[in-house]
Order: C-alpha cells, then sequence, then structure tokens
C-alpha cells in the first residue's frame, strides 16, 4: 500500500521545480517501464499491479531500489491519464553534457521555445526514427520530462539526448565551426529544391512565432515545405511536429543513398 | 447569462452519441470560431465574452442563429480546455457524399481505425496542406467532430472532407477503377525509391495494429519509411500522423516537378 507521504510525492512530480529539485521524473506504461528498465535505467520506485509485478523477470530488480504493489484504484489516484496503465515507476533524470565531437558529426534539431508537450514527445520520437541524437531546447522550452512529453516521445527519450541550452551561445560555437544551420521560413526555398548536408543543425521555432529574428543570423540556408493546397486562406502552417518529420526524412533521403 | 439546460446541453456535446443525434458540435477559440464564420457556417449558437463579441464585424452576424455574453468564469464551466478561449460555438455538423470523380483525381488518405484524437486532427491539418481534399476513416475510427481532434485540426476541417465509410465497400469500388492504393508496412519498399502517382489512396492502419490483413489484397504498392537510426531495438515505429506527413510530402515532391 502506498503512504500518502508517497502519494504526495509522486502526485509533486508534475510540477517542474520538483523535478528539478529532486532530480526525478515519472514514467508511465509497461512498454515504456520495460523499455526503461532493459536499458538499464535506476528506478528509485516502482508502483505496480499485482499482477504486473509478476511478469518482471528476476534480473530486472537490480535496478530497483523499492517496489509497491498496488490495486488499480490506489495507481489511479497517482497516474496522470484518464486510464492508468499498470505501472508508474520514478526514475532518476539523466544529465547530459554537449559532446562537440557529436554534433559536428550528425544532424542535430535545435528548437527555440516549444511550448506544446505532444509536439516535443513526437519530435524526440522522430529524431530516433532518423538517427539524431542531440536535440537543443531554448530554456524555456516545454520540460522534456514533463509526463505528457515522455508519454508521447514513446521511449525514445532513452535514445535521444535532449539539453537545455541558452541558444546564442549554442549559436555562437556552432558558427565558429562554418557549420550548416537550416532554418524553416515561410519565404524560405523549398527543402527539396536544396543541396541538404549530411551533417548540420535544423532549427525549428516556436509553434505561433516561428524562429525569432534575433536568432536569424545564424542561418545558413533557409527552407520551407511548400504549400499544395489551392486554398491557402486560412491555412497558415503545418504543425511544428510535422515539419520537423518531413524535413528530417528530406535529410536522410538526399544523403543517404536514395536518389529518385 | 448562460440557462442551465444550455450549459447542460452544450456538456452533453462531449458526447458522441449526442453530436450524431443533434447533428451538432463545438468549436473554440478566436481563430477557429473567425474561420468557421467566414467561411459562411450556420452557427447555433455562440457563446463570448463581451469583449470578444465586440470585435465581430457587423456582416458575420447573418449566419449566427443565438448569441450569449458571458463572463470568463462561465465560458470556464463550459469548456473543455484547461484555459478556455474567449469564445465557444456550437455549429452544425456538415454532410458529405463521396464524390467519386474527386477521388479518382486526387491523393485520398484511407484511416483504418485511428485512435487518437491529436492524430487524427494533425492528420488532416497536414491533408490540407497538401492538397488533399477528401479522407476515408472507418467507422470505429475516432469521431472528428470530438473537440480535441476539431482542436488539433486547426480549423482544416473546413477544408477537408472527413467520411466515415465501411472500408471494404470503399475500397471495392476502387478496386473496380484500377486504381493505385499504397498501404505502409514494416516490410514495404522504400517510399524514396517508389515510383509514385499523382493521384491514388493512400492507406493508413491503426497505431499499434498497423492495417488489418483482410484490406492487404487492395494494396498495389506496399511502403516504408526507412529507419535511420543505429539503435533500433525499441523503436517499433514513427507516430501515424508523422509518416502521414513525410508520405504525402514524398507523393507531392515527386509527382509536382520537384526532382532534386
Amino acid at each position: 500500500m502506498l503512504s500518502n507521504n508517497k502519494i504526495k510525492f509522486i502526485k509533486s512530480l508534475d510540477n517542474k521545480k520538483t523535478r528539478d529539485e529532486s532530480g526525478q521524473f515519472i514514467i508511465e506504461g509497461d512498454k515504456v517501464v520495460r523499455e526503461f528498465i532493459n536499458a538499464g535505467w535506476n528506478i528509485n520506485l516502482l508502483v505496480a499491479q499485482t499482477k504486473w509485478r509478476k511478469t518482471l523477470p528476476e534480473h530486472a530488480l537490480q535496478n530497483i531500489e523499492e517496489i509497491i504493489c498496488v490495486e488499480y484504484n490506489e495507481l489511479k489516484k497517482i497516474s496522470s491519464l484518464r486510464t492508468p496503465h499498470n505501472v508508474l515507476a520514478i526514475v532518476e533524470k539523466p544529465e547530459f553534457l554537449i559532446n562537440w565531437n557529436e554534433i559536428l558529426n550528425n544532424l542535430t534539431l535545435v528548437l527555440e521555445t516549444i511550448q506544446d508537450p505532444g509536439n516535443l514527445g513526437t519530435i524526440i520520437r522522430t529524431a530516433a526514427w532518423f538517427g539524431i541524437s542531440n536535440i537543443i531546447c531554448s530554456p524555456d522550452s516545454v520540460d522534456v520530462f514533463n509526463q505528457k512529453v515522455v508519454q508521447a516521445s514513446m521511449g525514445a527519450i532513452l535514445r535521444v539526448k535532449v539539453h537545455y541550452n541558452n541558444l546564442f551561445d549554442f549559436m555562437n560555437r556552432i558558427s565558429e565551426s562554418n557549420f550548416p544551420v537550416y532554418g524553416t521560413y515561410l519565404d524560405g526555398k523549398p527543402v527539396y529544391d536544396c543541396d541538404l548536408s549530411t551533417n548540420g543543425i535544423i532549427l525549428l521555432g516556436n509553434e505561433s512565432a516561428g524562429i525569432s529574428s534575433s536568432l536569424e543570423k545564424y542561418i545558413t540556408q533557409k527552407i520551407k515545405i511548400p504549400c499544395f493546397s489551392d486554398i491557402t486562406e486560412g491555412i497558415d502552417s503545418l504543425n511544428v511536429s510535422m515539419a520537423t518529420a518531413i524535413i528530417c526524412s528530406e535529410f536522410r533521403r538526399k544523403t543517404r543513398g536514395y536518389s529518385k
């Protein structure tokens, strides 16, 4: 059974402040929790229905500090989901340093002020699919350890390092290396017609405001995804996560041996 | 002020059954409501904060049956959003017949059992961007007039006709016309390497189960989006709305004069 103190602590992890101070965050659901366990992450607390607990292999226990078996209605009390899964866990936030060598040898996404947790989650999932290992977010972006982000990323936060960094500091360092920086603009060149590089930075702006003008000087190629609608009135933009998916796909298509 | 009956009715439109029986649904937010008004849709009831009401041009009134001005806290009572917008409206569900001529002269998306409202909403928004005017959903898909779908589509349901149809009936009719049908499969041909047609059907399966085997016989070309990750373990798929965006982009790129 869960103590009131535990319930209180788990619920408090809904707040970014508590997550930052405690260095912990919540993951939920069979698939995601198993992935974290298999990846060897330290689980501070695992709260599961007894039937789920029974399916956990012996070797998984070595990285789990505490396990509490509960009934469904107890799980419901602590879950952020309308229909809770059969397991929830508290894990420790990882800390990554930027590996510049890695950045200069791959594509990296730079996100300015992305607000919607679902967008960040699906962008991380897309990055994982396209073999992108680093995402740099401006400090005012939604927190990657927000449960909705974790949920939407479907475990991809295990494979993509999400850093929070002052974008000017980051871009200043990048510009010293003469590294290509692509940014999405309404007046950009159709991405299909662009020469895209194997490695580089793809800068994506806020859901409504786009890329802020102060970052424009770092862009070496403005790109856009052309609109194919006859009625353009009222269609201002693609969702930022859709745009990310299409652009990542174009980069890989052009630089990994697909020519058609 | 809103009567209790009105509040009750507005809230009841959260249920698909009430939406179906009354033939009405809810839209929320300045941008979406204005788009519906500008598109000439009939608004049965408009509930707005007084300051928003004042911004409404005179000519807009002809299609609005009833306007009720309220305070923010009243709007909060009826809104499905955590932070309600300053306007909410009840509109009449449109009824579309399938126009076969239109289907045979464009790309059409066929969605099997899409469950997540956010996914359907962003797929509709993506379809609008790529000039796709029809989406066929299996009857067990999430309802397009679910508020989360309407919200995520950002007004694109004004430009894309979403039909609910038995997919076998639809595909039988399509197969009579010898029309190309593309379906996403893990063992499909990389979409980048495929000859894609200007017009055709793109079939997308359920979020977890994919395309059901009974629909496979209708597919004329299996396609996939290749995974570019070194660590493929644990990455099973792209989100279905991401996949849709990438595939639509590929079709338009290849058939609208982009050659690189």
